[in-house]
């Protein structure tokens, strides 16, 4: 079935969305300010009653903070093998410093900037506006097709603003409700004002702290210095061996489960034209610290770290102590990827730290927190559903783009609900998403309803 | 001449001796405290009265804080061509908490501690009984031979508890009156009871704190970590080179003017028993840190150090922080034997910072004090007189010690006044000095004093 009636419908109601966005910012739904719980238990009301009157079974549901909306699609499915959950959140930021707004952040409009047209008002991009997207390309699938092309849970929270504290509970209390096949997440950037992207990696991580003792008090080194083992000078061995003069991270089997890039990615990444200079200048650097050979973005997308967060031993004020420390300690934290085991990762630093350790040192680990890197298979047939949608929506092939951190809802997902994540988001880096005179541009609106539309119909 | 005539004369003098440093313990020289500002003056005052008793031509010289006694031996000489600086303090350690003293710390008596017949009282052993066996020889050697054998100045500062603020300035503005031939100090201690010590090296130091700095700001190891470089990582491998597998600090040049000990000398040395759990074990330690093949008294006695006395860089509270820090900073000292100089020390570190720089970190370097060690020749004259007057006078020959740390008195004359300074001192380990209860040995007391007149008899 063509989808061609379906984005006429997009384009033609276009201005019932947007009247839709509007009433949605003009609720103050601020987390984190508890003056506006109320307002926030409005929009997910308000939520609740958008996907109940396109025909979903939609209900608000309680957590110790603000409510979460789930909504299932219980109607007629084009292919019901396939169920996807999205997911956005109804939360806003604060708008304060309120004088540096130019109109009301709650009276949305369209308006021109720099020759652009844009939607103005907080939550017009994040992610009012982005959630908003899916289900107008739904309610358009449902006017011209009377059936969605996948089945659909919605799933939108009303913390992320404030750190989700009830998201990982809820999930966990409600799997069997909410794993599916696939998550969708709207709530990420494009590469740039007309060049789509879908985020195929995330970074995991694995945090450790390291406290290495030797003598049992502190020590001049005057009367003890040379006999007596110092623990700043253990401790700096060890971390100094954990990368090569290639900058590769060297414990044993720390690159399992890492694979090279394809070419054609790599090649497409290279395109983009982020040189050393130009990613690193605006912090005041210019050459790349990490592994050899591979470009800026494949090492901040792509690669697994070992970076050092913190270290500290001995006297550190001002001035001069001859001090013999009795303990020195480091914070030391690994961004991973692909199929990397965040527990074997952490094994393997600890087996170094102790197979380094003389016979007078003992050491403390302590756990900060360990989660896998998450990698969309570049063969993966979903992430070539939304490439050929994002393709031919916008006349320019889809960047597969890495984020060097962790999107937590991501991980979520694996962990409590077993399903992958489709990262799709149309914001842009000059949206000023948690700044006053946040924006969204309204191509992103109009073109990111046809997108999900597409991207939903490959989907089937 | 012979010396027994004199040693005869210390024997039957030695209760009026006594009183005299009794005399000195009862006056309240508590040079860290105002309200015995008054007291230490009149403690100044008695000891140039003691000495223009003596026929020194005395006085009592001000500073901005306590004075000093300076006194001169302007009579008749022995060997005029040899002029020694006796250094001694004759302010003493506050004596809270005055509740653990078993008596008054200012009526000083003689009793008998485990078997031992000891003079009690603060100061007792630092410096009051120390300094005054010095004086008491003299009065011994001037009563039976009219004449001192070599000529002799006298320097007792009032603020040597106090960090002695004023004793560098006071020594630059009359190094032409103090500048002699060779120092005595007599402050330090007996290697045990009955097996007198001489202290021949001391260690210098350079203390250097180093700041490395990258990016312009803090960053989030997710966004930046891999390309954007860590100055913890950087330091750590500038600090983790600084020392080979064997202990040795690999800086070029490091060994320059350090001597092997001779053969002699280590075996006296190792004969003394303390091995590496004997030294290490009351510290919670047990297995030496430096230099392979050194023993443990060598490593601390003969030996140059490298030491990180502090390190900090990146977020070191409690918790976690992925932080990628801007900035990470190291305290590093070496200590320093023999013949090394330094300014080489410390230009040969930071060329080894430097040159391990990556192009994106910069370098701060902050001087902490520079000073080079301190040793007496093996060979020395002047050891080997004082050497024979203390094996004769305890029957067992005196050992040459080292001493880790850094006496401050010793480099100030080596830096002012251009002498070689003798350190010859009766205490020992259990004398409390510092802590309620100190004492004196009356042995250290009686045979210090014919111990100086014989080392001044050989000096001759």
């Amino acid at each position: 079935m063509s989808i061609d009636p379906v984005l006429a419908r997009v384009d033609t109601d276009l201005d019932a969305s947007l009247a839709r966005l509007f009433d949605l910012v003009r609720l103050k739904s601020i987390s984190a300010d508890p003056a506006f719980a109320s307002d926030v238990r409005a929009t997910g009301e308000h939520c609740v009653k958008l996907l109940t009157d396109l025909g979903f079974e939609a209900s608000l549901r309680e957590t110790p903070f603000h409510p979460i909306v789930v909504a299932h699609w219980k109607g007629a499915v084009e292919n019901d093998a396939r169920h996807v959950l999205f997911y956005g959140h109804y939360d806003v930021q604060p708008v304060d410093p309120l004088e540096l707004w130019h109109a009301d952040p709650f009276d949305p409009k369209v308006e021109e900037r720099d020759g652009v047209k844009v939607i103005t008002g907080r939550g017009s991009a994040d992610d009012k506006g982005q959630f908003l997207i899916f289900i107008e390309a739904m309610r358009a699938l449902l006017a011209e097709e009377g059936r969605l092309p996948v089945r659909v849970t919605v799933l939108l929270e009303g913390e992320e603003e404030s750190g989700s504290p009830s998201l990982e509970p809820f999930l966990e209390a409600h799997a069997a409700e909410l794993s599916h096949d696939l998550a969708l997440v709207c709530d990420t950037n494009m590469w740039a004002r007309g060049r789509p992207a879908i985020t195929t990696s995330l970074r995991g991580l694995v945090g450790e702290e390291v406290k290495i003792a030797c003598a049992d008090r502190d020590l001049h080194s005057g009367l003890f210095g040379g006999p007596a083992w110092n623990p700043i000078r253990v401790l700096t061995k060890i971390l100094a061996s954990l990368h090569d003069d290639t900058g590769r991270v060297t414990l044993p089997g720390f690159y399992d489960g890492v694979d090279d890039l394809p070419a054609e990615v790599d090649a497409s990444w290279r395109a983009l034209g982020a040189t050393e200079e130009s990613f690193l200048g605006p912090v005041g650097l210019k050459t790349a610290a990490g592994e050899e050979g591979r470009s800026v973005l494949e090492q901040i997308w792509a690669r697994p770290t070992c970076e050092f967060n913190g270290v500290t031993g001995g006297y550190t004020g001002d001035g001069f102590k001859t001090v013999l420390p009795a303990k020195a300690s480091a914070k030391v934290s690994f961004r991973l990827v692909g199929g990397q085991d965040p527990e074997k990762i952490r094994a393997a630093f600890r087996a170094r730290v102790t197979e380094m350790l003389p016979p007078d040192a003992t050491v403390t680990f302590h756990a900060h927190g360990g989660s896998a890197g998450f990698t969309m298979p570049f063969d993966s047939p979903v992430l070539d559903a939304a490439r050929r949608a994002l393709g031919d929506e916008w006349n320019v092939p889809a960047l597969m783009t890495g984020m060097g951190g962790t999107i937590p809802v991501g991980n979520a997902f694996a962990k409590y609900l077993g399903m992958p994540t489709l990262f799709v988001g149309f914001g842009l880096d000059d949206d000023r998403i948690h700044s006053p005179n946040e924006k969204y541009d309204l191509e992103s609106f109009h073109k990111g309803i046809r997108s999900w539309a597409r991207i939903l119909k490959n989907l089937a």
